[in-house]
């Protein structure tokens, strides 16, 4: 079967080029900048950031999804449960996981300080804090999470992760069930990532209950926005259940101007940068897409719809 | 033989108290914040920072030094030349390595000037910069070049290592010797980090001709300040040589006010304190010191004094 596929947005054009180039004997591609109704007339598969809220896609048989994270596309209410939904991971692992550690240390190097210093010509030699001898908790064990522990095991004391199943990952050193946590003893833990997908049960699932567990630990979100209750973590800072916050990811993004979390001492925010898509990361899962979709695989680029991810 | 031994300055009174509860065998110690030559009436051994510049050593037979580097030891004109010199390194190679990682990622990360957006409340998803393909030169693979590439070596391309014989060392995957530079390609490195003890050849080693070795190098010095030629560098940054320069030692420490390294956009300093010395480090090495003086071993806690590290 050759789709006939449109592609749309930044990297729509480039994804065209390739296909049309190199993959004639999978699709045909077109390039939108943005797509209408009109667009999708005998289209039956799309590549693309989300953008499809207003559109009826009930004849599309495949979304090539452009990030890793798709809820976006599995909340759209025309989405055929059967089609195939691939996305992009492409070295997004690798990046988020080099993010994750350049704020870890950011924060124990005290490296922002430092450079205040610097620009008030301050010689400070303050003792800086270590990371080998830490203890971390990684929440969601999938690409992203095995990343980050990729990146940070061998600098820490300990690396568990947590994830729906208890499924162990050798890249852990234990993992655990995200039903038991109230038995998984967080309070141990200096450094809590989340790395969770948004789905039904992660929504809203880092809030007052989760940060009651914390005592004082460093929190990074780079999973999803919507599952962080704001204002939980804002409890939590004001309560020493998080001693301080790393954000990427947010409910609204871009993050709203009157948000407390822009002037919060305790809140270091990026702005959803930690695993920008680029498309290098694009081709590399299109490619392996395409070869497991020919050899009947289904690999982790194969998003499980029921599942969420 | 039992030693009569007097600790100084910053952590000689912890020093004294260890050495008089748990090594009476070893030594007996007496504290004194500053040394005047009368304090070394039946001494002969000493333990502390370096602050012997006036004083007459020709009758000590032991010195523990409390820092890794111990060039101003071996400077002072009445240091016998057969007595022991044993140094602290405790977890310093931790410590140093997970600083430079920590400098590296705020590079390629764009970690302070994220956080200055975000004092400026704007969101701008500008693309990051990656680690995994990045090449990485350590100058010396001594205690704290090992400590760096043990931080850096599963984050990176390839780390490889220069020292003063070419002695290979599993942490680094290649290792040369310093006397060849110029067949060393250094242009192909984009990290270059040195970790050089200060000796006669070392000595501003790190001068123009070096620095017309890199191309476009993001620069790091966390060995001695007096192995780099300050105003050399900055040729480097102005010609394209060096990138950006991370230093934690100086010429003059602390840094003088009027240095123009203080404001230069390509230049991070921080007040050496990398590898800032800690209390735990000083009882690590010094039980470790008295264990391998006991049993007949030098290991790397035994300054060679001809060869000055």
């Amino acid at each position: 079967m050759v789709y006939d596929m449109i592609s749309c947005g930044q990297f729509g054009q480039q994804l065209a080029e390739l296909v049309n180039s190199s993959y004639r004997h999978i699709a045909r591609c077109v390039y939108k900048e943005s797509l209408v109704q009109e667009d999708l007339q005998g289209k039956n598969a799309i590549a693309g950031f989300y953008q499809f809220d207003k559109l009826d896609l009930s004849e599309i048989k495949w979304i090539h999804a452009f990030g890793a994270g798709v809820d976006d596309y599995l909340k759209q209410p025309t989405i055929q449960r059967d089609l195939i939904l691939t996305r992009t991971l492409g070295y997004m692992d690798k990046r988020i996981g080099e993010y994750c550690l350049a704020y870890v240390l950011e924060d124990l190097k005290s490296v922002v300080s430092t450079h205040d210093n610097q620009r008030s010509h301050l010689w400070d030699r303050t003792n800086l804090n270590v990371l080998y001898n830490k203890k971390v908790l990684v929440l969601g064990t999938g690409f992203v999470g095995q990343g980050i522990a990729s990146a940070l095991r061998h600098l820490v004391e300990k690396i568990d992760g947590i994830n729906g199943s208890g499924t162990s990952n050798p890249l852990f050193h234990q993992t655990m069930t995200i039903e038991n946590l109230s038995q998984a003893h967080l309070e141990h833990y200096d450094i809590v990532i989340s790395a969770l997908p948004l789905t039904p049960s992660t929504r809203n699932f880092l809030n007052q209950a989760f940060f009651r567990l914390l005592n004082g630990a460093f929190f990074m979100n780079v999973g999803r926005g919507k599952s962080l209750v704001e204002d939980d973590l804002l409890w939590a800072l004001e309560n020493g259940h998080v001693r301080k916050a790393v954000l990427d990811v947010y409910q609204t993004e871009p993050l709203p101007s009157d948000s407390p979390l822009w002037d919060h001492p305790g809140v270091m925010m990026t702005p959803h940068h930690s695993g920008l898509t680029t498309f290098e990361d694009i081709r590399k899962s299109f490619e392996e897409s395409v070869k497991a979709m020919k050899g009947g695989i289904r690999n982790q680029l194969f998003v499980n719809i029921n599942q969420g991810y």
